[in-house]
């Protein structure tokens, strides 16, 4: 529940964009810049009450997002419009809200969500590129993008996804690991800027760490590091010791929550 | 010249590229972080010896790169690739240089330029951007392209800009203000993330804030504020007074550098 269910006051949903590079990801922790703490200091001087905000995505240190959904309940008397308004007038750059509106009854930004979708952005290139390196992933050679997305393939559907990542409610690694890909596939754009790879996933949940560990297992494939029967095994093995370290968050952006 | 002429230490050049969103623009001064300045102390440190650097174009504060070209004096003993390696290593994440070569004999950054290129990239939307924001000028309202590309062709050829800005050798205002534009042109792009208005301009030279307020000109036609005609008056009036403050810096790169 977004608050204790004796809570009265109307409730609210909204679309968050955010650049969660110097962020300590989401979710609220004592001492450390998060987004979640960010939005809710904003809510708090604008409204003049405490709120508590709950996100469809709880994105780790460093992921951005383009598309996460909040919810929240607040006692705001004016059009909703001005509320939108001010918050993005107190949060700081690079956090901004929009499309906040009444919540439908019943509405939470992370059960009643039916799917996620995730980014990821990779570019090509030899040396250090800083227009590029706080939204994407470098890598120094070239993909073999057909083979990427063979072994993609293997991950749509239903299936227990332990090797790829930890169930975030789980105790000690315990827990459920099963989860629904309805998408995985990359596509190659070639610009004016250069060689880029995107990655587009899409999952009812996703488990802590799950796309970026897909990310990296998925580069050794385009690297010729492994193949995509590998990528088959390991998710069959179901054993997250098998995976390799995940990618860096830089390139991972939260796009879309689809209720 | 890049060293007092009789600096006998070989001459290399390279190109730079800089997210300027945190730098008090390229030229060095005391107690603030400049481009320069990050440059001239990662040079120091690697080559354990004094080094000044000149560049092709002083950008200001806030003004990103993606191909300012350097010049300077080393008495670096091993492999070029090396230093560059080297230079890339200790640099921070925002500053980054490739193409460092050994340079040819009376090659100056500055001086045997024929031409710069900028880049200016506005977006569209009603609702800040952290996404976007970094590297674009956000307007509210799409833009007449039309409109935009009649008055920019007025300012194509030998001119005297002095409403754009100011000779950046000049004394309180005064000196050389003609300057060469090769090119000045506005394209729409529309794609996933948005609408796009992306302005290219090549010049000989440039006066100070010249491309900024060309932009902030030409977004005034582009909002029906202004007409084609009123951009020709202002162009043959040479008088800075009738400018309107420059667009904002987060929008300018320089892009290349002709020699």
């Amino acid at each position: 529940m977004i608050q204790p269910s004796d809570d009265q006051r109307p409730a609210y949903r909204a679309t968050v964009e955010y650049d969660g590079t110097d962020y300590a990801g989401w979710q609220i922790q004592t001492g450390r810049p998060t987004v979640q703490g960010t939005l809710e200091t904003a809510l708090a001087r604008v409204c003049c009450e405490t709120i508590r905000i709950s996100g469809a995505g709880r994105t780790d240190a460093g992921v951005h997002a383009s598309g996460q959904v909040i919810g929240f309940r607040s006692a705001w008397r004016h059009p909703v419009a001005d509320l939108e308004r001010a918050l993005n007038a107190v949060l700081p750059a690079a956090v901004a809200v929009r499309e906040l509106a009444v919540a439908a009854p019943g509405f939470h930004p992370r059960f009643s969500a039916r799917s996620r979708h995730y980014g990821y952005t990779v570019w090509v290139g030899s040396v250090r590129s800083p227009l590029r390196a706080r939204f994407a992933h470098q890598v120094k050679q070239p993909l073999d993008l057909a083979a990427m997305n063979e072994a993609a393939a293997h991950l749509v559907g239903w299936h227990d996804f332990a090797t790829f990542g930890v169930d975030p409610e789980g105790k000690a690694g315990r827990g459920n690991t099963r989860r629904e890909v309805m998408q995985a596939q990359w596509r190659l754009t070639v610009d004016d800027e250069g060689v880029w790879y995107r990655f587009d996933i899409e999952a009812n949940a996703f488990l802590r760490t799950m796309v970026r560990t897909i990310v990296a297992t998925l580069l050794a494939v385009g690297r010729g590091e492994r193949t995509s029967a590998d990528v088959r095994d390991l998710l069959l093995a179901a054993e997250r010791r098998l995976a390799p370290p995940p990618a860096p968050a830089c390139g991972l952006c939260l796009v879309h929550v689809r209720y």
